[in-house]
């Protein structure tokens, strides 16, 4: 197989794209395939200035450097979420990811969950109500927070995360097997800052395989946390990627014909539009002062209370 | 396993209901359902002539014998494809159905597409240009066409198909991996006769499980075609269904809850209307005078035309 731009040996083949590339061009196509759709999307801008997600994984760090190379404002910020699973899941990350930012000499925030509000995101589950798959869900809401939170007070116009084709297919999957009409209608590669308080977001790795971020991860030397989170372990999310892989591998490019055709359909009118996303519904958290959709404390804040209380 | 109804020993364990009944309660368990979704999709009543169309498989002759027990005024249609495969498919379907038919003394209409068109299916999808999957595609088409005449010109009210659960799934799951608007908006249990012309169509098995009408076409001793027909091999529609069975296995009744959470979501108003499905777009075809989206003759005469030209 040889690189369809020079002929040299190519070092990958993307079926979906019938296109084969040698290292080199390889590693020139990801950034411009990914400035195209910041691009087309309407992300942000070489103006505006980026708060990267990153836990250290192949898919943030990999944003991250993409972004850098390509010459954006991208500063980083790393969660510790206090994650062991016995082999020091969160302390490996995190040092991956201050090495990477260090090795660069960029800007990196970090927020410790312990130590802002005195539990880690295990010990914080495990007194809450939440219910099944509760850690996930304790972790998600307080990333979120956390995210909106150091990007509104740091400025920065849009705060981006490292989701790939496979992970927005497979959310997009699990959303049309229950057919969950919020869900459905909100995803997007970019959610505009639509309410008070709120900043950007954007997934500027939304249309490029997991395949080729891991292609790319290696062939650029980053350092990276080869594990999966312990508690991702029989996630729906990883059941769902098992599911779409089998789709793929019979039918190259079905995942991302899925994806697209899907916004696609949303551009061309296909849902109806929803009144319980209007702003008047949006109110402020009288404890956090972020947005929420119901009067009172917002989800996030409930749930530091109650766990408070146990 | 005991019958959850009498204590009796369970012939059938289904766990997406979380029900195992006797062979005398699954058998009447099968048509009190069948007969709430007629009356919960407004399918027809029992004053009203349905006509059914039965190929010589597990569920069209199950659904025929289902409609026939709970005392609806059920005709038979069965269309003779001149499909051989090497085992006499159409030969060997057209005698089960005729059987079924004798045996309880109903009404069966026979329509031979060679004796009616001059040429079997396989013949006239060897003729024209419709493109990948073409059998399947001349076929269905000239199936539709058929059924609808039949039915109108015998004045029945509706036309009923014996489409399972897990048919239904596979549709909406082709169609959901393409974001198929036209199609999704569409997909229903029942097609009101919105166009003229046209007659109304129903799919009373579309929330049985195909598992399910396994049973109880053996239970019930009626005698069908057990093979698929040979041009079904390798289509899209057993491929989804082989990814949705995947996915039943893990997380039983997830067939059911992506079926009726799309329902569900389409009559909470998940779609918007559309505008090219109104009334004023539908035309009559010069030709056999049945209803056309485009001016000119309909797809079907346009397909027989080009068969014959060649």
């Amino acid at each position: 197989m040889r690189c369809v731009k020079c002929g040299q040996k190519a070092v990958i083949n993307m079926r979906a794209h019938k296109l084969a590339l040698c290292k080199d061009h390889f590693l020139e196509w990801i950034p411009a395939q990914t400035e195209r759709f910041i691009e087309k999307y309407r992300m942000f801008s070489l103006q505006e200035r980026v708060l990267v997600a990153v836990s250290g994984g192949k898919d943030s760090l990999s944003l991250w450097d993409i972004l850098l190379r390509l010459g954006y404002q991208a500063d980083g910020l790393y969660i510790c979420l206090g994650i062991d699973g016995g082999f020091g899941y969160s302390d490996q990350s995190q040092h991956l990811t201050e090495k990477f930012a260090a090795e660069r000499n960029v800007v990196l925030h970090v927020v410790n969950v312990a130590n802002e509000y005195g539990e880690t995101i295990p010990q914080l589950a495990g007194r809450t109500q939440r219910g099944y798959d509760k850690t996930c869900s304790v972790c998600g809401m307080t990333k979120r927070h956390i995210m909106n939170r150091v990007a509104s007070q740091g400025d920065y116009q849009v705060l981006v995360t490292g989701h790939n084709l496979d992970d927005e297919a497979a959310t997009l999957f699990g959303n049309t097997l229950n057919w969950l009409p919020g869900y459905l209608v909100r995803q997007a590669p970019v959610l505009e800052a639509d309410q008070p308080g709120l900043v950007r977001k954007a997934k500027p790795l939304c249309r490029i395989y997991e395949r080729d971020m891991a292609a790319y991860v290696l062939l650029r030397g980053i350092e990276y946390i080869y594990d999966e989170c312990p508690y991702a372990a029989g996630s729906n999310s990883i059941f769902y990627k098992e599911l779409l892989n089998r789709l793929e591998t019979e039918r190259p490019g079905a995942k991302l014909a899925f994806y697209l055709s899907f916004l696609q359909a949303k551009a061309d009118g296909l849902f109806a539009p929803r009144a319980d996303l209007k702003l008047e519904n949006i109110h402020s958290c009288p404890t956090c002062g972020q947005p929420t959709t119901a009067p009172g404390e917002c989800a996030f804040c409930r749930m530091l209370a109650q766990a408070r209380d146990r």
